[in-house]
């Protein structure tokens, strides 16, 4: 199970190949618009949004809403495009002075980008760096997320904090359905009502002074059977595969598993998660503060990630760079953007880490078509009580 | 370039085998035992360490002291085979009594390994999950840092943290070797005295209460050229490979890039660094808040990048859990370990950063021989003066 | 350097993302459209090929005639999908009736890829086991053909042989560009004429009888650098590459490079190429019966590679087979198909060849763009005429 | 699952370690070490194999006669090696003159390789391309053979042509065991009594001429489930591995499926394999020229490979070549070796067919532990005979 994801910004489309998936999941455009539409909410989030509206086409791999084995291919137009069209044509004789960009903005890879590649037109780098790539990682996991949920495994996100104002209560005893849907009412998706309005205040304050905020994340992902991933061998540990893949998300700067940086603070008697066995339910934890992995696996408590977001590096009040081509020193290029963009990670957080269980579910498990897999995954299950 | 580590913790040896390495590297098995050294002091350790004493045997791929383009081979024996050779025979007519474990330790791979496995007897598993492992990590990143050594880049680690104790001090102003080289005298490799004296004492009493702590450590990475990782897709970023580098590290509970978690708290005008020009030496930024990673790319600072270590699941004082075997609750297996394993994962740290770096720069650069890639690699520096 | 192709035979269209490619490589949609154009000629090829007229869209990672480093999406639309929307919707309520297939193929993937992937309808299978497939990898490789061209690097194919009818004369010592050229001519990429007439009257007797026909081709490689591909481990050496490549493409039952199952006839003194030395222009060979290829990598003669391809196994004179769900006995299901597709494959087999180099020498030179390449190419080149 | 390998033919030893191997699985040294011996047998090897006698060792990855899942370490010693401990000594002071090779045998690595890699001492090329390598890859196929084994699954091989002395009667009707029972009993593996003398004679009449001879082996491989591989993205095509593989072999210049070459010449009616079905086994073969693989999947008939190897490049009657040092034309370095190495090659490419079927199965199956793969792999072969 891999993927390649392509397309510029403001090229004519984002496209996506998906090989490897098993065949005979139900899967609908409707099911990944879903997905896509949860990434555009949230509050703080500029006027590009709306022009947007996300829609995926799929074009290959699935016929009559089932997948058949074959590689799926995925594809976001740019509703924007015609404004486009001759600025990033492919074909030569595009307008190359209308939008050139050479001051790099700081915190962003522009001017990295440009040197590697040797682009004097840092549009060149940013078309590609930006975070409107992650719309295509987000239907890429809505499509992991149909397999998962074929075995009651579950991806959620929540944030935990914008802008320093954190919501730091445990989680209550309620179901996670309602645990989740609490938060997708949220504009910021944050459970704690009351967090909730501090953050808006919060972005409103920041969009007037023409600053940005950055935040934390958390990505709960529930019934995961123990032992996806494998302590055998480094690459193959899952909690180095989700915080490779969180990491990878554009301005995340930190990642933790379970109780995270905490768990450095604190004694071993305080910190490990004491075992205990119900008879037909099997072995499970008296807490969680590993977050759902030990030893590189899942341990079959509910997986609990967090990621942290640097601040959108391209500000309103721009910073201070140099112009690539005449060094002189200037402010950096402003281009439209959000003031916040952690809810909208939050869901890419998602995709990513529906992603890698994903991955490791057909690691462990095989399975060309959805009846393979799933049947042996009950039956795993089944083990699993009774081991 | 990709390798393989192999063995069991009291198995007659470790093997690594690294393929892809370039030709004509000066390498010898001094150079990595003194890496492997570097992995068992710390205060701390336990008995195990001094029976260790780590020697490394170069069995392929160097001939006369250089590298010839051909698979290496890392061996480290154990020096304590004769004593488990019954117990971990791989022949049939293995001792598989004297030393079974059926009661797993929480925060270890004992359990989910032992039901993933289908293992009864759980030193199958903990004998390859146990952090002696990262020996053969060490010889490995070892190898790397003699490749990165001859284009000048250093990658260096120091303990911030441990059981709570922090060292919150910015670095001073000094040359990096001097730094380093403080550092390297500290028992817990600290750079601050009086830190250092702090913690040895918390170690003392956690020792004497059975406990066990851990902490972050911090790894700096000069004189990296801007431009390894990339943008373009998301693996290929190198924010994403160092992460999943260092959550693979056993204990390792949450990863950062500069600012890290931090970042996620302050407004983007403070958080960006700006960027300024220099002639003849090109452009530069003026703070280092991102780590010297912006876009998945090196921007040309030192890449600093965190890990926080929970403290080490073995306890004197032992957990509650559950036998295996017998469902029966019991406290977990008392195994002979370390109260404290920051200063070693340190090491490791470093170990698996420059393997990342070596790997980003051979994708970059190519190249079979050493003269090749110091060569691109020098050219390429003078570009990134006059770009 | 990857790429992933998706999309079925008659569904909207071919899709093909590419990653890792180097920037600054001057890439147009003609260049592409004209090595698809090469594959639809050929005598012996039905109707369909008149429908297709295949044109490539570039959709990311080109701008302005010129890549950027990013991922390259390229598309082939099917100029037939009105004709099939309703029965290949990916949607749910396409049309499951009217284009079901149910009775195997024998020598297509039909039967066993619906036992596999579970599919009733053995259209889902074939949709993508057709070598409508090859489209893509014909404009993937077309992209390899762009950058290998701009290192002086040619990959070109011939037809040897077509039903039994073979062209066993040596070649002429003219210059290449002659020979390919009078090879283009050929209807049937046939560099004899005698021959190709005679193929000519064989494919008509052939079509007359409702039988199809296969046959042989080879790619030759001019301008290889010495060195590509390694003898060190086996997946890196460029014969295995070149030849897990060929035998891929559907079809194709054997592979030879250079004298090939020929040379294992022959005693060992008429088999291996004598070695010469010309100042200035350096190492070479009397002979060329390893085709270029020794120890895995190659030698800096022209490399010579041939396939083997069966015939279309959809026969308009239908063989035997038994249908899936009613186990009847029964004639196979009668597509529209070609009576001679090895002209066809032997384009197949230049783009898929060029991408193995086009690799390799990636591998070897790194190069994020075409300037780095090109000078570390020709860097190497003057060390090959001096060493 | 994955494996590399390492050593120099003159080095220490040889090692390989595989990754992701399911637990288990039985296996011991003995089994390893048959196959090795097979690949030491055949008439027409010089001396060195005399003072091989390989014996593996494993040094992780299995307790008590059973695979753990954590890597396996395998490791052949050198009998020889206090003989060339000097010569070959990894630290610096190593006997560079004694054995030292600038004289590159035509057919071999060692010219291209020394360019290459930049090394003056052509010892340092050919230590490693030397088939001795193959050892190593003998042993991870036994592994692999070993699990194949559990699903009844095997994989044998016989030489089929030594120096143009073919053998091509089809095989008779006898029990697959009974064949190859007597292939085991020819010096030369080959079933054809009389074609076994021929080449005898043809050996003895190459050695007293200082000659060496190429010719052809066949793997048959019996019981493959039918839908190993896959047709939908080109690299997963079982057939392209298993060439790939096959040319990977040292020595190797063509690689056929079932019919092979022929079936270039043949219509389409003759060379497909007309589909039955028999009730409560299923779908079957009429006939098996396909090789038991179409669409790049087993279709559950044995598959049948060929791969045809050149002669041996060290001749006693050496070519002429040129000195790397000093470009005098000279004759090529004579080292030790053998007049043919079809029989042992033949052993090998068993092995790495043998690999590349357990890496499909466990794609196809997943699987930890050699219970789930064993019950999963039953479970599919009832639905094979029901589908």
């Amino acid at each position: 199970m891999r993927f390649l994801t392509a397309g510029e910004s403001h090229g004519p489309m984002l496209t996506a190949i998906i090989e490897g998936f098993p065949a005979n999941l139900p899967l609908t455009a409707d099911f990944i618009n879903q997905e896509l539409a949860r990434r555009q909410m949230g509050y703080g989030r500029g006027g590009r949004m709306q022009i947007e509206q996300d829609q995926v086409e799929i074009l290959s791999g699935v016929r009559n809403g089932l997948t058949m084995g074959s590689p799926i291919t995925l594809q976001i137009k740019n509703r924007d495009w015609v404004n486009w069209a001759e600025v990033m044509s492919p074909a030569p004789g595009a307008d190359m002075t209308t939008k050139k960009i050479t001051r790099p903005r700081p915190g962003h890879a522009d001017l990295t980008g440009s040197i590697k590649y040797d682009q004097g037109d840092m549009r060149n780098i940013l078309e590609r760096s930006s975070a409107r790539e992650t719309a295509s990682r987000v239907a890429v996991g809505a499509v992991a997320k149909a397999l998962l949920k074929e075995m009651d495994i579950m991806v959620f996100g929540r944030v935990v904090a914008i802008g320093g104002i954190k919501d730091t209560n445990p989680l209550p005893g309620i179901p996670w359905e309602e645990l989740f849907s609490q938060v997708e009412n949220s504009p910021v998706r944050c459970f704690d009502e009351q967090v909730s309005e501090n953050i808006l205040r919060m972005i409103d304050q920041a969009k007037k002074e023409g600053d940005t905020l950055g935040g934390v994340f958390e990505i709960i992902i529930t019934k995961v059977p123990a032992g996806l991933g494998s302590h055998v061998h480094w690459e193959r540990k899952i909690d180095g595969r989700l915080a490779g893949a969180l990491m990878s998300i554009q301005g995340i700067k930190g990642v933790e598993v379970g109780l995270g940086i905490q768990s450095a603070d604190q004694p071993g008697s305080k910190v490990h998660d004491e075992i205990g066995y119900e008879e037909n339910n099997g072995f499970f934890r008296y807490s969680n503060h590993a977050g759902g992995i030990e030893g590189g696996m899942s341990n079959g408590e509910p997986i609990v990630i967090r990621a942290a977001m640097k601040p959108i590096p391209t500000l309103m009040k721009p910073l201070n760079t140099v112009d690539r081509a005449t060094k002189e020193k200037l402010t950096a290029q402003v281009e439209r953007s959000d003031v916040c963009a952690v809810p909208a990670a939050c869901v890419v957080g998602e995709a990513v880490a529906a992603w890698e269980i994903a991955r490791s579910l057909q690691e462990k498990f095989g399975g060309d078509t959805l009846e393979e897999m799933k049947e042996r995954v009950k039956k795993y299950r089944i083990y699993l009580r009774q081991v």
